[in-house]
């Protein structure tokens, strides 16, 4: 049987970032306490946050960024504007790139993940968005099919209540924003555990993160990923993986995956991407 | 926050076998290559098996016990009672255990795990078959609700679709066969993963085994874990676990569980369960 070649086995050191980006499960509360959305919010500036609202990975994205529009507008912010953009072209907009170029928050809301890359892969206004987060100068956060672009490698779709095989799971390209996750969402809610462990066997360079529903995984300026919200965050980590069949058997056929290191976290749990450790509680700050 | 006692680090080492025991997660192939089923028959002896059904867990005993009265019969054992417990005081019956005495294999049906122990547990019967296991005298088989009951630790009942936490699995007493191990079937079928990564934040000191359908794990008599069917066994193993928030928080509430290592294993891969490490496949003997 063949190993894994040594190459693989080496995780890959995360770049850093110089913002928080917030990746959502889904179904974050938008009534009660609403303490994710009011997290982007504050971290995007708060009352003078100037928030860029993305719903075109959803067919209604009027509907979806006027509920949106209107919780930032009752926080306080300064300025919303929703990027409604239904045609490729739209992304040259240069009134759009002029938004975003004061924005310190973007928000990509959630529907059909393949649709949001569709309309915005590679265009100047996610070019815009791409480098406004490397310089550190927005706060990005995407809920849902909003959360599942932020890899390279994305979670198109998929099943449950299978073994884990490729055909569980259709792979397709992403926005890249973090490039070395693969993310999937609503994760324990749709018992995606199956699916993810499929994705991560045909990318096993790649970390996993399943985020439950109204729960957050914050990739944070240090390195750390912090948890915040209701449920868990699934970190299936292959950097120890020394065996899996995915390349050797039929696409339908289950897989082996040898020798996984994998973590449940909860609110205020924090993890080491560059370690691919856990903050020890003890050395977490005192609430 | 508490840290796990360095006690419950310490893996149990599972007492070695005699003979096979065969935990199997459901649904297995009555009908074409019967692989699980005939390999049971095989190492009960054959053609010169005395197969005892044990079809307590059903409600519909005669029914499924007869099913298998007909696949065993057709595969040509020598003999097959079918062992149709309705009442505890039944597992004093002296005839079967004299047919126990001459069995060389027992097969426990599918059902609900709380109803087979709930006739089984404690009896002379259960003693017997408990004894032949240990001695090496029978070959053990059970499905779905009978392999549930393998362990010290039984899943009785639970859900999917949640976050981990304590409230989303019903954990009994088993028939402890396997002690050291908490056993899940049907497992990715129904989903499974969220409610074994529930039972073993409140059991760090055991082995989570999840099986799915149509598949074996065969607990052998050198101590490893050999896997037989059409999909996986999925082994989570706290060994390393060095935090949980298990006891410091609500039934419902989302669990931790830091540092778990996860295996998933197909047909032919094989788990030493005194190391915790995987066979490697080199060292397989070639097919």
């Amino acid at each position: 049987m063949q190993q894994l070649e040594s190459q693989s086995l080496q995780p890959k050191i995360p770049q850093p970032l110089k913002n928080t980006v917030m990746v959502i499960g889904g179904a974050e509360d938008k009534v009660h306490g609403r303490e994710i959305l009011h997290t982007f919010f504050g971290r995007a500036g708060g009352v003078d946050a100037r928030i860029a609202i993305i719903p075109c990975a959803s067919r209604e994205p009027s509907a979806i960024g006027d509920r949106y529009r209107t919780i930032f507008a009752d926080m306080g912010a300064k300025a919303i504007e929703l990027l409604d953009i239904r045609e490729r072209s739209q992304g040259e907009d240069p009134r759009w790139q002029e938004y975003l170029e004061e924005s310190t928050g973007v928000f990509m809301t959630g529907g059909d993940q393949l649709r949001l890359c569709a309309l915005l892969a590679d265009t100047p206004l996610m070019e815009k968005i791409r480098m406004k987060v490397r310089e550190g100068k927005i706060t990005l956060a995407g809920t849902s099919a909003g959360a599942a672009v932020m890899g390279h490698h994305m979670i198109a779709g998929g099943g449950s209540g299978e073994s884990p095989n490729r055909s569980l799971v259709d792979m397709a390209t992403g926005l890249g924003i973090l490039p070395d996750v693969i993310v999937d969402q609503h994760f324990h809610n749709r018992n995606r555990m199956a699916r993810l462990l499929s994705a991560i066997a045909c990318h096993p360079d790649r970390l996993g993160v399943g985020i439950d529903e109204d729960t957050c995984a914050m990739f944070e300026s240090d390195g750390t990923l912090q948890v915040m919200g209701k449920g868990t965050v699934n970190i299936v980590d292959p950097g120890d993986m020394f065996y899996t069949n995915e390349s050797q058997v039929a696409a339908s056929d289950p897989l082996s995956l040898y020798n996984l290191r994998v973590h449940i976290l909860c609110h205020g749990d924090r993890y080491d991407l560059r370690q691919r450790t856990i903050v020890h509680p003890q050395s977490r700050p005192t609430p």
